[in-house]
Order: C-alpha cells, then sequence, then structure tokens
C-alpha cells in the first residue's frame, strides 16, 4: 500500500496535516483543530491558541473519551480548545472514528450560507466525488448535518450528541453554520481524505450556478 | 530539448504528476487515476484507493489492452479502479495515444454544468489557449466531448467507445458532467501539457460572462 | 509552545513574513511594507522599493517613533516608503503594538467597494473567524476602520491619527479602499495570525451574496 | 539593494521566472514565452514547443533585434516561436525595455472580454496598485493598449507596431484579447514586478462588481 498518514504516529500526523491545511488556507490564524485517538479511551488533540503552520508533537493534550479530563498536558502550558468537547461527543458516539479534523474555509461558509434558516442539514451535490464517502447510488440525497454556531461550544457539542444519538449521519462529517466543517474518519489518512472530498463538494456549491 | 516528463520511466512520470495535480486540488481524497503505456500492449494504472499525493512507483498494476487483464499487481494489494475500463477503451481506441490522465477539478464540472441536459459536447471558447490541442483556425469550432455519468463505470466506457468508433474527437480528451475530465496525449509530457490547457479553459468557462 | 515568529530576530521574522505574503500574492511587484518594533521608541521597516519576495535582514530602516527619524539606513541606498507614516502613527496611539503589517489583497479591496461611499467602518461578518480579534460575543457587530486612499500618503496617516485619537478601533487593523489593510497585533505572532484571519473575513465578504 | 533577478544572468532569470510562472498557472502547457536583452541589439527568448515548468538554460534562441534573425540556436532543434516578433517589435520600439514577459491569465482574459468590441484600450482601475507603473496621479485614468488576437501572429506584432509608433503606451504593458498581457521592463526585476501588478488588477476587473 502506498504511503499514508497511518504510517506515521498519531501526533507526527497531526502536526503534517495541521501544516497542509495552513499552507491552503483552511487554519487560519490560531483557527481550527485537530485530534486522533491514541487508544479506545483516549485522543490527542492540538492546544489552543498556537498557529496550526508551526506545531510541533508537544503541541497536544491527551483527553480521556470518557469524561474529557486531561490525562496529559505535555506541556505545562498547553490549554484545550473549547471546540474539544465536539470531537469527544464524535469519538463517544462513534468508536470507530480514529481522527477528527475541524477547519475553516470561506467557501464551505458561503455553501452553508445557501441553505435555509433553520434547515438542519445542507443537501451535498451528487456529483462523483461524493463516492469518496462511501456513497454508492446513481443520484444520491444526502444531506451534510448542520447546526447553528453558540459563542458556548458547550451548545453545539450537545447539539450534535442529542442529534446523531437519534440518527446518525449520511456522511461521517458536519457542518457548523458561519464557521466550519468537522470530518471524522475510521483512519487519520480517511479523515484527510474526506476533508479534502468535503472541501471539494463545498467549493462547487458554493460557487455553482445551479 | 527542455526536461520532459518523458525522460523518467513511465512510473516515475506518473507518480509526479500525481503529487502536482493532488498538491493542485485535482484529485482531492484518492480521486482520479493517471496511466501510460509501458509498450503497445499493455499500459500502467494507479492502483484504486490510496491517496495520490503519496503515491510510489509500487502502486500500479500492468493491464493488457486487448483484453483488460491485469498482468501485474506489483503490490498484491493492489486492486484496478473501475475506470481502468476508460483507459483501456481509450488506448485500444487510439494507437497513439501513450498516457491518459483522468482527474476531478470543480471548475471543469462548472463549465459542463453550463452544457443543456443531453448535450453530447461543450463548445470550447475559441481562446489563443486551444491551440494547445494543435487548433490552427481563426475561430476555431470546436467540441469537448461530454458523456453522462453512471455508477456502473463500464457505462460511462461503453459510451466513449460507441461514440469515438464512428467519429473521433476535435481533441485530446473528454468530460464526465458532474465528474471530471480524461485527456490523453501522444507522450507523457503532451498529456500532462493538455491537461493543464483543458483546465484553463473549462475554469475561463466557468467564470466567464459571455 | 508551539514554534513562533517571535522566537526570530524582527527583521528575521519580517523577512520570512514578506517571502510567505509575497507567494500568496499579497505583496505583488514592490506592493506593501511591514514593521516590528526594535524597542519602545524605534521600529524596523522595510526599505521601499524592494521586491518583497526576495528581501533579507539588511532591507531595513530603523525609525524613531517620536519624530519619524532614521536612526539607521542599514544599507546607504535604502529609503523609506512614504507609508512608513502610517506605520509610526499606530506605534504611536498603540503602545503595546509590536509589529504593522500591510498588504495588498484583490479580494480585501473588493469587500472594502461594498461599503458605501464615504462609510468610515466596513462591517465584518459575524463569523466564527472573527474571535482570532478577541471578539468574544454572539452575534458581534465590529466594523473594520475604514479610510479613504489619497495620493498623498501623509493625509491617510494624518486621518488615521485624528479618528483613532477619538476613539480606538474594535479590532487591531484598518482598511483603506482601493488599496488594502494594515494589521497590528501585540507580537509578530499576533499580527500574522490576525492578518490571515481578516484576509479570510474579506475574502468571504467579497464573495458571499448575503 | 534586496536580492533581485538582476543579479542573474539573463537566461537563468528567465528560467527562473518560467518555474515560478508556471506554477502559479501563468504558463499552462507550453504556453507563454519569455525574453531579455543580451546586449542592445540582441535578445534572448525561450524556445517554442517546450513546457515551461521544465526549461533550462539551453531552451532560448538568440535574436537580433535589427532583422529578427536568429544568431545563436543553442540547441539545434530550438525552434522560435512566432510570437518572437511581439518581442522584437518591442525591442525596436523602446530601446529602454530590458526584458519581455508573456502570459495567460484566466482572469486577464475575463477582465480584457470587458471591455467594448473594437475598444483599443481597457481603462484600468484606478487602485493603489496603479503604482507600481509609476502612476503618480490621484485618480489616474489610465489604459491598457488592447490588440485583437489573430491567427497570424505577425498581424498582432504589426498592430503593435503601428500603433506604440504613434504614441507610446501610458504603461509598460499591452493585452491581446482572448489570449495574454505582454509586460516589458527597464529590467528583468521590473518586468516581473510589473507582470504581477498587472495580474493583481486585471484579477480585480475580472471579478470586480463595480
Amino acid at each position: 500500500m502506498a504511503g499514508s498518514l497511518d504510517d506515521l504516529p498519531p501526533r507526527a500526523a497531526l502536526v503534517e496535516i495541521a501544516r497542509d491545511f495552513h499552507a491552503r488556507g483552511w487554519m487560519a490564524g490560531t483557527a481550527g483543530n485537530l485530534s486522533a485517538r491514541e487508544d479506545e479511551n483516549h485522543f490527542w488533540i492540538t492546544a489552543s491558541g498556537w498557529p496550526k503552520g508551526r506545531l510541533d508533537e508537544l503541541d497536544f493534550l491527551l483527553v480521556r473519551v470518557k469524561d474529557g479530563e486531561i490525562v496529559e498536558h505535555v506541556r505545562p502550558e498547553n490549554k484545550p480548545s473549547a471546540e474539544t468537547a465536539i470531537h469527544r461527543t464524535l469519538y463517544t458516539l462513534f468508536p470507530s472514528a480514529r481522527a477528527c479534523l475541524h477547519g475553516h474555509m470561506v467557501e464551505a461558509v458561503m455553501a452553508a450560507d445557501r441553505a435555509k434558516k433553520g434547515a438542519k442539514g445542507l443537501r451535498l451535490a451528487p456529483i462523483e466525488m461524493l463516492k469518496g464517502f462511501d456513497i454508492w447510488q446513481q443520484n444520491p440525497k444526502v444531506d451534510l448535518p448542520l447546526f447553528e454556531n453558540h459563542l458556548d461550544v458547550a451548545k453545539i457539542a450537545k447539539a450534535i450528541g442529542l442529534r446523531f444519538r437519534k440518527s446518525g449521519p449520511a456522511v461521517t462529517a458536519l457542518m457548523v453554520r458561519s464557521h466550519g466543517p468537522t470530518v471524522w474518519g475510521a483512519s487519520l489518512q480517511e479523515a484527510y481524505n474526506r476533508f479534502e472530498i468535503l472541501e471539494f463538494i463545498l467549493r462547487y456549491q458554493a460557487n455553482s450556478r445551479r
């Protein structure tokens, strides 16, 4: 098999993704956060407030899935992002998720703006690229789950938990309006691939005249 | 003559193109596939499912043009993409084709969306760049062949074969709607150059107000 | 803490930012200028007229905040940009500002074009990214200060001084119409982060249909 | 003075510019051509048909300004581009021109499309960036000369010569419709800087709603 992000230790892979996403403009300033499971019960997540193009492997916290406790700060000054709650919700709900990637893209925000006020999903264009989410249908009708943005991130995490406990999403991704997407996958490489794929689809939807 | 992709062994050249196209966003996730003839009767094609920015020279299969049989897997786990059928069709129809490149671009999909429903071609804008397809006319009227997308890729390959056996296209390229272009050339470098040229023209057409 | 531009000597950091911004198209030709405090009373600023992708650490002048006198040319042929007056005004007004970055972006100009004639501010879209300016409100109503462009840059600097002495801006940034933004920060890294953030927000506003 | 393209031998500088422009999508396929004076009576120009991202210093021809004779092929297979005639016209008309750069950009073509049919100039937006062409006016009214595209490039060169012999342009640049800009400068670095500046202005005009 080809070279893969999964050949790297989780934090080394996340550092590489952070540089890549920053260079593409998907983690402007210190925006976004990336995580990967260390084992069934813990995940590494990027510390808050550092520029994502300059991370190293010490800029992470180890978080317990069960209760969100920080098991390891690595550097004493590392602080968790409020959005850690969203990652924890996803790892709790989806035992097969090994990595969660959250970034900010202008065109993702623009695509979500086209959904009606209050809509709980954004219909994804039935283009070939959607197969990257393992959607194998001729004219798929698949919605990207949409959530409202709140200043209090715990509210977003709670809304995600409530909705997904009732029924899981058709894709391993969600979008918070005026904010950005989070994509997860059964491996680091899958999460990375699907982040690229969602970006492609949303860029299309932001610009399409259809 | 200048440095050229044709100075490299075919698989090394395809690895270089895959990294290049991935970095430009033309092979998001694991999308797209690239091939080059090894000899008159066989071609190398990228294995399915691997991230295209991380390929190496072992991530290929050797396919027989005549019947599509896989002559060599290189790595036992390498699987052919369903789109191998499209490459095989093109090598069968066009003995001078030495390489076929298939990628996905947002703006190519947008440009094709502007063609009428059912249209079998997309009129290419008569801009200077079209000369890169060896079109030497003052106001050329040249169509990019358009094909409908099908979940069953064999249907796309069959439609291509049927149409091109009747009459060849004006350019060494085709577009599958909601999907992406395939470009071929008499050499790896020519296919690469023309892929860039088609991308330029379709990007213009996607954004033009004309 | 993660690697940071603040780990570098000021001029080395500015050289790195200049290459980065030039590569992204934010300092086309010789456009833009970057500065950082050497100490409370002096700042280093890029010399005028040199291509910003090719600067080295000798392409700077040391300027006294108090009166704008050039204390050191480094190279005798280094000339100050007329826009030095804007940087000096900002360092005078904001003692905590450690760095000022001024670039030119097509989409920043487009976003400012959407403000009414004579408007003194551009309402920034209340998207999540705005938190990067330390705006922690649910639906923030924050304006980016807008200034008219003048051939005589001293006039722009004067207008900035007059307005900000009355009341400081809600964000550590300003925009000169048909020209470009200037962003400052309490550190080089903060100024860099916020420049990226402002670019993101203005790119959104330039393209949004809202 | 900062590092400059003028510190390099002319062909080395052109190779560097070709790679840069190709990477930015301004020389797709084998499109575009670049030249620089060797001395008052001769200029080096890129050979035709080679991919511009892969040039080396042997992929040039030495042309005599006076009569267009090729004084040196460097490699026997190097062929002059038909557009050599345009470069020769400009070196003949403007003795101070040391370099001429011609590329193709989607947004330059789009900007020119907005000019009326038959218009001989495209009014450039009076944005700050225009100062890069040494235009120092408050609300400059400056036109980029526009020429019709012809299959026979000699016709374009002739039209340029006829018009500019009557009156020189306000900027050291011209645009051929549906084709691309050519920018010249008193040095390699100036031509490069102004090419970037023109690209910025035309990208603005292609996208502006004004």
